[in-house]
């Protein structure tokens, strides 16, 4: 058992699928598909095929003596066509010659973990799915609800919440988009022999490829790429790129969370977010959880992209060994984000009236802006700009609403009557185009989901 | 002037693209698009946009001022501004208040960007497709050019030289999709005004948009992405990876032309190589620049990815700041790779004499997986893996080759005639799909050729 | 030019120190002290030794020449020695026999290289003192300043602010340490000759070694350290630390110059933080800055240490050039980081009314963890914890303040009179060791302070 | 169970050290401790401590139960405090009171962490003393052995092997000393309370801290460190660097092994180094895991280097929590890193006869810079570069030996006798200072050996 935090950093079912006895299976489902495939085209006989795929499909190996063996050997591919070859000779001497037949360990061990990578993928699109449900409810159900917009940290001026929640929708959307056609470019069969040019296969030509590409269900590339990773570290940045889309999201609402914010919350639940010290506090937990996860991520992705020059030739002396753990560990991370979000935004509680009350905060502040556009076609942009300005440091000197200090002054009664101005103030009426991209995104969403279906 | 290296990690075209003078034209070509755009949709006066315009063409900025200002505005678009607005009101009061009307610093700074960055794409799209071209002219020339194939760094079985420049070709091929793609899909418009929401331009449609966009001839995406800035991510991964590519075929490069293997050679140049202290010595030296630069550009992308989640709501307080520097960096980084690969590969040569000679250093070791399989059928695999790993330790203790120490086993002549024996060992019939694999790149390769006509 | 923002990521004086001109003439202080130094021992003739220090104190270098000569020598020693030789053959043919007698190009640009970060960290020391001193007077002023602590982003308890600075010192001071330790123990002469064994000296014993390292003033190795960069890393982390640290406190000061906390903001300045949108606005501008350079430096340092397994033998084919542009990188940007804090420091305004108020935001919850304290020998910890934290629900339900709200309760009046349950509410009493720690780091700064002198 | 090569990438040992039996008996050794010396100081009652004291010895801990809460309440601390109070509530109600008093969950937590990083120093230290008299035996051993150096893996000039395997060993004899460093400056106590004021502990005066420190036999540092990261990055550094110098050392194995150099071996085990498609192969296996090893840590320093500046206030909100996994992971790798380098130089096979041979592969060219320091006297630096220069390209082009071609050549006879010029060819005098360098590490080696005793 690792430390007690590792469930914040991993989602049970994917871990599930890179454990020692998910990948001996994910191992094995080549071993056997190629002795099928290679019987099918006639490389080797159909009874010898068979006795091999009954063994493959048993399920007691020694996985204590696989792992201790493959620090000797170098991969754990070797202990096991070794332990399998001897359970196949049990049953069938003939049989056992062709076992692993033409392929190299970097054979199975790539598939392997391909295979194991498209059932991760399966988990975390079904993620995603309800995820950008969630998302998607969330911004109908606040199309309207009037907030602040913050740049810089600072107030800026009216939104809408449910707009910055288009953003976060929008940009989920791309990363699902991205994992969809890496599991079309990226998930490929490896089958190349000792260096890639399938030599002692004895075929002229490509045949069993494509048979055995077949009976796994994955794409055959044009090339083996034993020392070509370019595919894998384009899926590890699509990964990289859910969890920091998915950690802004949730930075966002640690920082609407804070107690001088205060416009959102996580739900709260029986023994949530409490302090072993304070009684009073409501802590971020999932949001934080997925804080950490975003930064954590970007190294694993900087590892797989920095062994891409580190492939010497037809297989690298250490640059491939240092993917075997952390790509697993990549998707781990990656569902253990979709799970956290999944929580967070499923039982966020949004505070319409604290938003409208900050939206108040800078009496009259955040509207500087609107007031300012009104006035530029009177005065000119830089004489309506420095005039604001200066009202923006005096009106709070005296304690005064913006609006209130400015129709006192002649130069805005020339311009604005007190009702102009007063509607400059209206928060709903200064959202700009929050509804139209709050639309523009939903939109896609849902033909996304139909495109699916 | 930076050190005395600089030209190794720069493209002096790529470098103008990214200088003061590039960017204020890049930021100037935002603003006069923007007033076009407004003008045609009736936001603000044509004649307004007219003078703008002019002004905006000027080419004296003074840049010393601009990055000066920057430090106390906080970015360089503030201090851009105003000068412009400046200018403008010298010519006409009335047009100087439509200067960047409705639009934001972020706005301008990242429109900037994606310009560049576009002009950065075609000059690295431009460098690629002779690299491509020079790497299947170079496969083509060797396809039938014998070579020891390696794995771990130990000789394997032989390949072709052609087989393994097809490997590299294959990557980039995939590298020349991936910023395809990204052209059209990472470099979009950003128009969002103060917090995304266009709110000042006065208008309850989108219309400015799609103009502007037009003008620029960018794409407009859905929504304004000053916090979801993934698709930059994206667009680093994918100049990461070209990088990546490339110092794989340098670091393959750098290890062929070892004393001790000596297959391959940059090409020699006055000059080039040298070293100052031994006067034998003929260093590689691009190919030892493309290993650095594969060194460098992963840390560049991992900035930018771990920039994802801290993004704060509507624009970042440090993160945006973060990209501005990072993002041309790469690009030089990444194109200065593309003009040393050039290099590299057009003076390459091969000393295909020596490639014959290295297959024979191991005295036939690396055919004994060639005989293992001829002896299967006769043997089964794991009594012939044996009896061939147990000759491949006696036949070098003996000094013998290992195809004459076989002639003289029992066991082998039972299997196999002298002749059956001694062709095993031809390396020309050992390669397998070497050439399969070789023409089928190439043929990809002629058919990107095609469709980019 | 580089970009407009590059003041931003750059202290000048540092970015002389890398530029062409200053690692020429570090080059030919190496070259100089190395003529000297071996005509003190008799190496070389005196004569020699006396026109070869002449030349290296020209100051008219082809810098444009030694740049483009690099990319054809594969690095800057090899033109650079070349010129000069011709340059010392032009007054004394037999003089130009002994330049860069013995040494290597690695032993010139190295010890260049530390002879350069030597004069950064000089400057970047000079930043850190005044930046201590602001930090320790910041303390001192604000020893009694009362504020809302703050953990996981929600407020917690009071402290001072004056122990907030004390905090960001402390980890100043070790910074400050490390620096000054490595400045004796990272930056030491590179001097080995082509494989690092001196040996074509024609000495058999190291006086010339001892001999170079005192002309340079600096400590010379036990062992030539072409291929075990170790201590350039230790520097690299050191100054990643720097940033780091600078982050942490800038962090801190962007969340507390947010418009819901208002408790500190950056000097105002005629131009300074303002935005082009909205005239209200009072950005944080040198924090962000901080943050951004916090956000690049990581992932240099992470280069030179990924670095560190990848220089072969005797000698890097890449990894050596991948550390010329990236250690000038990290000081540039460390220095720049220095400058920031101090100009954010110097002019910080600190808003003790809103300190104050912001105590009162909560309604008394912050101080939930001392009446529970005190309720605990009455009550027994778990019975006080629950009391108080449903009474922290309840009150705000109420709106009442949760001393009002706790005055009425049967259970509290059995344990505390009013008065004392009064003075659990008062800041002032519930800040705890904050000004013995404070005083603590204050102590220690002058400690450190009169070492120096 | 993890994927089937774990054990390459931890050293079980180390590994049982951060799983959650220890990291809960850690937090339980920091409550117990605080108890004692609460009691001690006269802040609750000695009874209570007795009691809690006791019960933290229990070892029937619910660790599945932990771990589950952990994500709820956010941290582990909290459900395992809660958990303690209930057991010291079922024997004595009075001292439940008294559990964890004062202190906050990041304080046992960190502290644990600090526990457990000691124990993982200690192992790592034990493992680091007998690598080194490994390292220095082989150094001796071979102090006079003959072998090739080379730079940018061209060959260069004769080394002796001892002074390469001296190189290694002076890196980690500097890696070791960081370690002893560290394990007194970074591995402090944490103890602070809510915000690091230790305000409810109901003291004016630190001697609480002072007693708990010297319960747990941990410094006391000045200050708590919630918010100051460094020192973690600080050791996080030191141990990347002991891996990125193990990765060199393998880096430099591996190429060795190259089937082209062949001068050194893995030692030769059953089942150690084969192919599962190749007989004769004789593979790297454990350098190749150092090389991995040393691939994945330098983004695990980066992660913890990047975090610094995300700390906010006085406790992150998931800056902290990134933490976690993290620097358990780099100790678990770096330790395997140790184990790993333990085995490669303990069976290290060193082919003094191959280094022999290679010595000649160039036909004399590597003693081109000694026969041009000959002729340098005679004929000047430049004109003896141009002669041996060409000689070194006309030699080789006539197949010839540099010696032979050179003996022909009227300039070499007219400045060297027959038997000067065969002298410069004698590896054994073309050494240098390799026995020099060589003796002083060891000797350094020694004298540290000696301060350790």
């Amino acid at each position: 058992m690792p430390g007690l935090s590792h469930l914040v950093f991993t989602h049970p079912p994917v871990d599930a699928l890179f454990a020692a006895e998910a990948q001996v299976r994910a191992m094995l489902r080549f071993e056997q598909a190629l002795a099928r495939a290679e019987a099918t085209v006639g490389v080797i006989p159909a009874a010898a095929a068979d006795v091999i795929a009954t063994v493959c499909q048993a399920a007691d190996w020694d996985l204590d003596a696989l792992a201790q063996q493959t620090l000797l050997a170098g991969n754990p591919a070797i202990p096991l066509v070794k332990m399998l070859t001897q359970r196949v000779a049990r049953l069938d001497a003939e049989a056992a010659k062709y076992v692993h037949y033409g392929a190299t360990s970097q054979d199975v061990l790539d598939t392997a973990l391909v295979l194991q990578l498209q059932a991760a993928l399966d988990l975390m699109e079904a993620q995603l799915r309800p995820l950008l449900e969630l998302l998607a409810a969330l911004a109908t159900a606040h199309r309207n609800t009037l907030m602040t917009g913050r740049t810089l940290l600072q107030q800026a001026r009216p939104i809408t919440f449910g707009y910055k929640v288009a953003g976060w929708l929008d940009g989920l959307l791309r990363a699902q988009g991205r994992l969809t056609r890496l599991r079309a470019e990226a998930l490929v069969l490896q089958f190349g022999g000792a260096v890639g040019t399938l030599a002692t296969l004895g075929v002229q030509e490509p045949a069993v490829i494509a048979q055995l590409a077949g009976e796994l269900q994955l794409p055959a590339p044009m090339l083996p790429w034993h020392g070509q990773r370019d595919r894998l570290v384009d899926l590890a940045a699509a990964l990289g790129i859910v969890c920091g889309n998915l950690g802004k999201l949730a930075h966002d609402v640690v920082l609407l969370m804070q107690t001088e914010v205060g416009e959102v919350h996580e739900a709260a639940a029986a023994g949530k977010g409490g302090s072993s010290a304070m009684p009073h506090k409501r802590n971020p937990v999932t949001a934080t959880f997925l804080v950490a996860i975003a930064g954590r991520t970007p190294a694993l992705v900087h590892t797989l992209l920095a062994g891409l020059s580190q492939h010497e030739h037809e297989r690298a002396a250490g640059a491939w060994h240092a993917e075997w753990e952390v790509l697993p560990e990549l998707c781990r991370l990656t569902a253990a984000a979709l799970a956290h979000a999944h929580d967070l935004l499923s039982g966020l509680e949004v505070d319409r009236d604290r938003m409208r009350h900050n939206l108040e905060l800078t009496q009259g502040l955040i509207f500087a802006e609107d007031v300012t556009a009104a006035l530029t076609p009177h005065l000119g942009k830089t004489a309506a700009h420095q005039l604001i300005e200066a009202a923006s440091q005096e009106a709070p000197r005296l304690g005064q609403h913006l609006r209130e200090y400015l129709l006192q002054l002649p130069e805005i009664q020339h311009c604005l009557s007190p009702d102009e101005l007063s509607a400059l103030f209206d928060p709903a009426r200064a959202t700009g185009l929050s509804h139209y991209f709050t639309d523009a995104v939903l939109a896609r969403r849902r033909l996304a989901l139909n495109s699916e279906q």
